[in-house]
């Protein structure tokens, strides 16, 4: 149909995901037609963010500064350590400001399935931290996995891995979310929610 | 949350049409952790589509070669002339593959509301081809608009436009589409499919 750059930039772009064919070209052709102001800025962008943005040592979160941002904060410490499947869920987290301490991204879930064992985690690096490796004194673990299978195996598996070095494990509350409706919510988290029910 | 350069390239991502905040968050993840398979490539193809696509001088199409290639394709000639409102919608008629003559892209539609009008399209240039501007002779003009009040409008303006030349002016055929369901349809299609029934 167009030129050669243009169907490879198509191609790249539909590989991302939440774009599939259609959007990967309606989003060409917007770039397309604001070459100055947007096209060349996400090209220098991308190319900034490849070449500066790497793991951080310590926690891996993804960072242009190692140690990372949160790691090198004053204001944080490691008392509190919350641990993350998923760079992605380390934003989650941070977007909603509640979490003051530092983090550890273990890079993914234990899944029998797709063939991800403990190995394939940056478990050592989590039981190492725990024990001092960067010299912070962690008192409580909050294992921030997600509420699915492959999640809740990860966290019991990091459960049983730190029990035996005395600090305070804890998970995330399950409930009703915030602005949900009983109505729509699945059993699972209705049972969870009245479990857990708060005196008011 | 993350390095200034995560941030910059997650706001302009979020730019793209079909990608809110969250998906553009989640396409950044992706592109950080394929830096080596899809970051620097995106990176490539964007700088290199912006350098090298340009739009052709005869019909408006984009391509990195001007005329474009179909423009430039002696397989194709301008006895048939297409007009469509943007290059996405000559892109859709190329993937259809029904069309074998030359395109002419208008640029827009008319639109009183976004203060649009002839001037702002390509309207010149299209009766310019049709009396031989680019040495074509055009015998028949596809009307290729979409069928809103505003493709409507841009394609009466073509046709009261292009009358006097003594071409043939065509419009695409409105029906059920292929594989539509006739109780999903809207009463105008389906009143326009009766009207203009084919014997079998």
């Amino acid at each position: 149909m167009a030129g050669a750059e243009i169907e490879q930039l198509v191609a790249l772009m539909a590989r991302l995901p939440g774009l599939g064919p259609r959007s990967a070209r309606r989003a060409v052709l917007t770039l397309l037609k604001r070459r100055e102001a947007m096209m060349q800025p996400l090209a220098q962008a991308l190319s900034a963010a490849a070449a500066a943005v790497r793991p951080c040592g310590i926690c891996g979160n993804l960072d242009s500064m190692d140690p990372c941002a949160i790691c090198a904060d004053p204001q944080r410490s490691a008392v509190t350590l919350c641990v993350v499947a998923d760079v992605g869920d380390l934003w989650a987290l941070e977007r909603a400001g509640a979490h003051r301490g530092r983090y550890h991204v273990l890079g993914g879930t234990l899944s029998a399935l797709e063939g991800i064992g403990p190995d394939d985690l940056s478990f050592a690096a989590l039981l190492a931290r725990v024990r001092g490796s960067h010299g912070e004194t962690v008192e409580e673990v909050i294992l921030a996995t997600s509420a699915t299978v492959e999640g809740q195996t990860t966290a019991h598996y990091a459960a049983d891995l730190l029990a035996p070095e005395g600090v305070r494990l804890t998970r995330l509350a399950h409930g009703v979310p915030v602005g949900g409706e009983l109505d729509y919510l699945d059993d699972g988290t209705i049972a969870a929610a009245l479990q857990s029910r708060r005196s008011l």
